[in-house]
């Protein structure tokens, strides 16, 4: 059995973690931490964990050595700027670290410092970035993932296909993103209020949010050639769910086929990657609690413009269950391994 | 493996089965049927189940035989008055009849008449009612399960503990209870049209619902004297879940400790039921999803009334988990077999 | 024109006057407070204002006596406790107070200190108790209203016609109501967020919840003999609405037509309470927005109960929508002025 | 007072029509039609409507002549392709039409006959494109307006003015638009059934949806030069209220301040936009319920694009607000008569 540690576990990326392992075949929550709730049994915070972790108490990071020593893994659901202290000070451990914040994302920590505006403390470390289904051979012998974000895997699983298959032009590409609330989680804020939020709908983060390096520097790689992006999100007022709506010029010359081709050849065989195909609609109730990413496109002949549509539950593929995910693949496991939750529809 | 037939498998309740099955370790869907979309792949008509149940056909009920002879149990999905003639059509074969709907619930056969409007045309039937958790002894030996109602599951187990020991007036008891959406069915009518219900909550059924007879049966036995309830539905604009709110006069002498005792003594070792104690306050999001049916209670010293709230999934322990569970009964499995969905929440 | 100060004007009922008043032909405002937020423009605080208060500023309770100077009545929305100080200090003033908390709603100041657990401290207050149906006579000539609470305004609109005819068992009453997320107001807590209460429901204040003693208040100075009931509040994940569904034992031989006839005295002329008639089910959206009540009830002859449904907007004729209902009578205008508005369905 | 008819009056638009029509002070509803419900009173089809249209009965269009002979305008919601046989009909009529689905609404019959897939059966018809805040001179002194539809106007506002000072690269536009489920309509259908959308979103009608060849005309028309452009809807589980992100190509040299001056010149005066500013970000709920439409923009110098956000209410200034408006305009009213209605927050 993998033995789990989970840092800052009253996070609702921390919640859907020990959901998850709750039921993994080869995985088991050891211990999990909060600095706010230490000493506390998770099932007060959290009471739909009653039967699963019932008197499981929160440590505190203080117990880290402790952790370290006891686990094989340790997720850290942590704010950004967290985590990489914490990953410097495990070096020496053989223990094997999945970030779901953003600090270990980046191949050059200046985009890291620029756009999240802290300095970035662990410059060297040994990091690779957690999109399973492009780089599980990276992932595969790393001691730290930087498991990729919400927003940015919904968004680089559309896109990929085209940018490596050189099909669309790199600088028309506008990605207009829809989240549901637990994505903007459990810290209390007006914005995030029920009253505020329901029978509502809005945007934020125009031009500046900081998925945009991510996913450029995916894209980028992929293409071969500078991506530059634009990327809005909106909030859905729903608790789970990111809708990606993509748009880019295609090529002079591309067709449709071409572009069904280069997501089949990408995707064909993937377990957590559905193919809804040319003209579908996907719906995030539909992977809703699940691992899944569904996709869809379309082909617009008057603007010449391709448009790529997925749904993830942004708990699940882009957080927790892509954390496990990739677990899966450090260990080796099967990567769909306990993360056979068929999506909670209706 | 168990294999498995679910007649009716496009309405809520059937998909519901499919989403338990597709991970149940001990059985398998062979055959799922409907008769307005006979021939059409499942996962056009549910698109979550992509990669569950890819290339399944829905069959017909005209393939009925053929299905029996196929398979150990049959689950029927039907509105209420078509399980019936399945289940004589059906006597003579070697499979178990599991039935969602209200034909084999009620032990007087007048009653349903009374209540359903329609003539009972198999009443000799070797049926037994399904709550489990109360009926298990008789469920084992069963040939055919009338599965309890949503309401009702929710309904007697909150109040069951109490009119078994004895300690309320059992003509006092008012259940004002509460349903998502998903318990109207997938049939479109306008009181379930979104924009009608979205931002809104209302009544129904007053006074006439059902479910109600099916409460007095099951209170009756175990407070050993006619119980003669007021039931209330209401409908919340939410997708899944009931509370129900039980209110009932405890009998002269009555103690808090008499009340948490009685719930102790039925339910302390039920893998089901998640006892939140005296003062606590269910919500029907920690049960999403999942078989349990969580229970907190409350004594009034001023009106001298005890206040039960029951919440719980009306599509999984309301309906599919419950069948399923009882279905594991049948087959010796442990109850809790296949039913490990942790709740989704948030 | 009446000349209106709004004290504590940032939280829901406080913004709620200033939608009500913005369109009132009779009165307009002329002061807001607010102490976290003194200084910023209202719009600032709600956009949705824009076009209506543009550049209106919150002022600072240091400024009420310059407010009591200048307005002929002043809205109070602050939490309970804070009223009763305001209302000793403008004793000398010649304005009217409308207090949409709890300070000034009992007769006897006992009750409040017992279920609010605060000591009153303006008990020779000339404050009247303002539902407004009930009570406009002594409202008419009031220096102080205290406005009738959400949950109270309804469930005393439902059973006081039967209270006042002697139609019901004084101690059989349950009420069961259902509020939207607005009546939580808008402080930041767990439990309002977004996330936690989407897609949920829950009780909450079983058997203690302070609005019981003002129902009781109510109804039994209009049955002529202590009322003593259950209340239960709960909460829906909707913005606005209460629904509350009233039980009670109907004395012997009391018919159905008894009945119809008790709410029909009471309310046949009452514009904002529409009687929908014995079998109707009212919907809170169907008077979202607006300032009235809608009634519906239902005889059960198997128990000898009666069930009582009313439908508010708790923002309006809960809180808003009657105070200003109770200006117009202060002030001798028609009570519908400036509460025409058409509930906003769908 | 201006006499109003009301063709098709059960749909959302119609019963939005009589909400605000109920408070116009200058109009009122003479006659209301339904082909499906005549005869019945309109209060049993929408009950929220009590108290303004009691004892008002649904006629038949067999009564048409009639009601032309006795109004002075009508409104038609009905689904394109009937509108404009009423139009014809109606020709010799001292009428005025004001039509609310896709009849009128081009310049060019064919374009209408391509996108609907129908023909045009009223080609010489005297009618003027219904969008009031550009086409308020035309409107003045139609006969038939054609009222503007409620993605095209929230996405014209958007972009009009742009278009028209020649800042943006005409082929550069995509628009990605977000409707509340009222936008669906009140016909029965899986895909607008309650439980199929809640907690739910879903995109449609990619690259082909109806609106797309009016918001082409009108800023085409605008600019000087053909405009084309991706218009995406998505519906959004709410039930009113339209965002629609705006994207496109800032011309070489174009200035932040060149677009605040853009929208400031065409809209510093109107009193239906509200001009959040540069930087802003609209929300649907802060318009609901009010014939306003709130701007935001933003200015990326990273891709040169600007990014125009709108918010209106679908059924208000997308619909019936914008519809009374124009016909406030025809009839020689100040334009917000009638409309003052307060956005509905929270």
């Amino acid at each position: 059995m993998i033995r789990v540690g989970i840092v800052g576990a009253t996070g609702y990326t921390g919640e859907e973690l020990m959901r998850i392992l709750a039921n993994h075949p080869e995985a088991e929550v050891r211990y999990i931490t909060s600095e706010s709730q230490t000493g506390t049994e998770i099932t007060k915070v959290y009471g739909h964990l009653h039967k699963y972790y019932d008197g499981v108490q929160l440590k505190s990071l203080q117990d880290l050595a402790e952790i370290a020593e006891n686990t094989d893994v340790i997720f850290i659901g942590l704010p950004h700027g967290h985590a990489m202290a914490i990953g410097k000070q495990l070096e020496s451990y053989d223990v094997k670290i999945i970030d779901l914040g953003g600090d270990y994302r980046f191949y050059d920590t200046a985009v890291y410092e620029k756009w999240y505006n802290v300095e970035h403390t662990h410059k060297d470390a040994k990091a690779v970035y957690g999109l399973a289904e492009w780089y599980r051979d990276r992932i595969r012998d790393a001691k730290i993932v930087g498991n990729a974000g919400c927003y940015t895997t919904a968004s680089i699983l559309a896109l990929a296909p085209l940018a490596k298959a050189g099909l669309i032009d790199t600088k028309s590409i506008v990605i207009d993103a829809k989240s549901g609330m637990s994505g903007a989680g459990r810290g209390l804020k007006l914005s995030s209020h029920f009253t505020e939020m329901y029978d509502n709908f809005t945007i934020y983060g125009v031009t500046n949010h900081r998925h945009t390096p991510e996913i450029e520097q995916a894209l980028t790689e992929f293409a071969g050639e500078d991506v530059i992006v634009n990327f809005t999100p909106h909030l859905l007022p729903i608790s789970r769910g990111i809708l990606s709506t993509c748009y880019a010029d295609l090529k002079e010359g591309v067709t449709a086929e071409d572009v069904d081709k280069a997501f089949a050849d990408c995707y064909a065989d993937e377990h957590f990657i559905r193919l809804l195909g040319r003209g579908a609609c996907p719906m995030v109730k539909k992977v809703r609690g699940s691992n899944f990413c569904d996709l869809g496109w379309h082909i617009d002949p008057r603007t010449g413009r391709v448009i790529v549509v997925s749904a993830i539950d942004n708990l699940v593929k882009g957080a927790a269950g892509q954390a496990v995910q990739n677990m899966n693949i450090v260990f080796g496991l099967d990567e769909s391994c306990g993360l056979q939750q068929v999506p909670l529809y209706p």
